[in-house]
């Protein structure tokens, strides 16, 4: 099974070829904004060095939000346009899922948290029961300041967001806010591809006709 | 500070693009034994996607072994190759070192671990001390049940080695092993960049004539 992974999410985008829940390729950008004109030619660039033709992908899997608007919805309608002219499967995956996966097997409270602007994160709460990780919580674009009151446990606090509000985390939780390493911080595509296996064998595949991005909040346009 | 790192120790290879601590770009290719007609095709193209020419890049950093023979020679040389040419400083990291890092502020006793073949693994210990890793052992290339017998306290595993001898170190350390989240198996860009700048403010510069790879124990084709 060769699945192409795409998230375009946050700053930090990546394509990824995974087969057997490895990665085979992978190609990570740090360019905000301009996803548009790099996605395809970095996808284009990845199947050339692996030597895999796109019609030899079986599964398309992207991150469909939350994130930067703009960004997931150029990385939604690639993979969109990928799965319906290549008539594969096409599976939409949570980025707060994605991150939360992270931390399989840890005793605590895992809060993964991506800058939403406008003083607020994304985020949900996790736990691991047995090997396997469970949403806890709603999705929810909030103040930084609520979220922490609501935490009473040793939390593990994971992406863009932790980065900008550590210091406020520290302040509030002291001891119980634990800051994973660096690598931690980031949505892997081997984890997009083991979810998205994960969700085809329940047959959750996405309509490449009508999947939108998971924004939690409306987008500004949408506002005005 | 512009760094390109170059990682060619294990199968899944990487060059990638840091700025200011950030990976600007990165491409890792699971190609085993094909580094030599990739590499500096890899790099090309992530030169063209960061859109920065070779000669802007201040300082090269190469993972210079343990690991595999025949990558470690054609990482190391590509790196040389565009140090010596464009003048600029070079700096060999240790791959043990770079996958310790992963771990800063963990209280574990640290084991990375790389694959040696020959029923061996490459692995030394380290600690952190308060925010700082230590390597506390020699560098080893020793078979996994030896090594399994001098520890007594909780350690963390990690690296390519760990998924190959995962069952012995549980059958013998049982509830002393830890085994950390998949993407602390591998060795990361950033972490090369910042202790590639480290070593370049000690002044730890490698002479891009001489530096050779750090094998641990001589190459077959030494041995014969």
């Amino acid at each position: 099974m060769r699945i192409l992974t795409i998230d375009t999410s946050t700053a930090l985008g990546s394509v990824a070829l995974i087969e057997k829940g490895e990665v085979k390729g992978q190609f990570d950008l740090n360019l905000p904004l301009t996803h548009n004109q790099r996605l395809i030619r970095s996808l284009k660039c990845l199947l050339e060095f692996t030597a895999v033709a796109v019609k030899e992908i079986d599964l398309f899997a992207v991150i469909k939000g939350p994130g930067s608007f703009t960004g997931l919805r150029i990385g939604v309608a690639t993979a969109k346009g990928l799965a319906y002219s290549l008539k594969k499967p096409l599976i939409g995956i949570n980025g707060l899922d994605a991150l939360a996966h992270n931390f399989l097997h840890t005793p605590y409270l895992i809060c993964p948290m991506l800058d939403a602007r406008k003083k607020q994160v994304f985020t949900a709460f996790y736990q691991d029961s047995n090997g396997k990780i469970r949403r806890i919580s709603d999705y929810k674009s909030i103040s930084p300041e609520i979220l922490l009151k609501s935490i009473r446990r040793k939390t593990i606090f994971a992406g863009t967001g932790v980065d900008i509000y550590k210091s406020l985390i520290l302040s509030k939780l002291k001891e119980r806010a634990i800051f994973p390493p660096l690598p931690l911080h980031r949505i892997h595509p081997e984890v997009i591809g083991t979810l998205a296996l994960e969700a085809l064998e329940k047959k959750e595949e996405a309509d490449p006709i009508t999947l939108v991005p998971f924004y939690i909040r409306p987008s500004d346009a949408e506002l005005s």
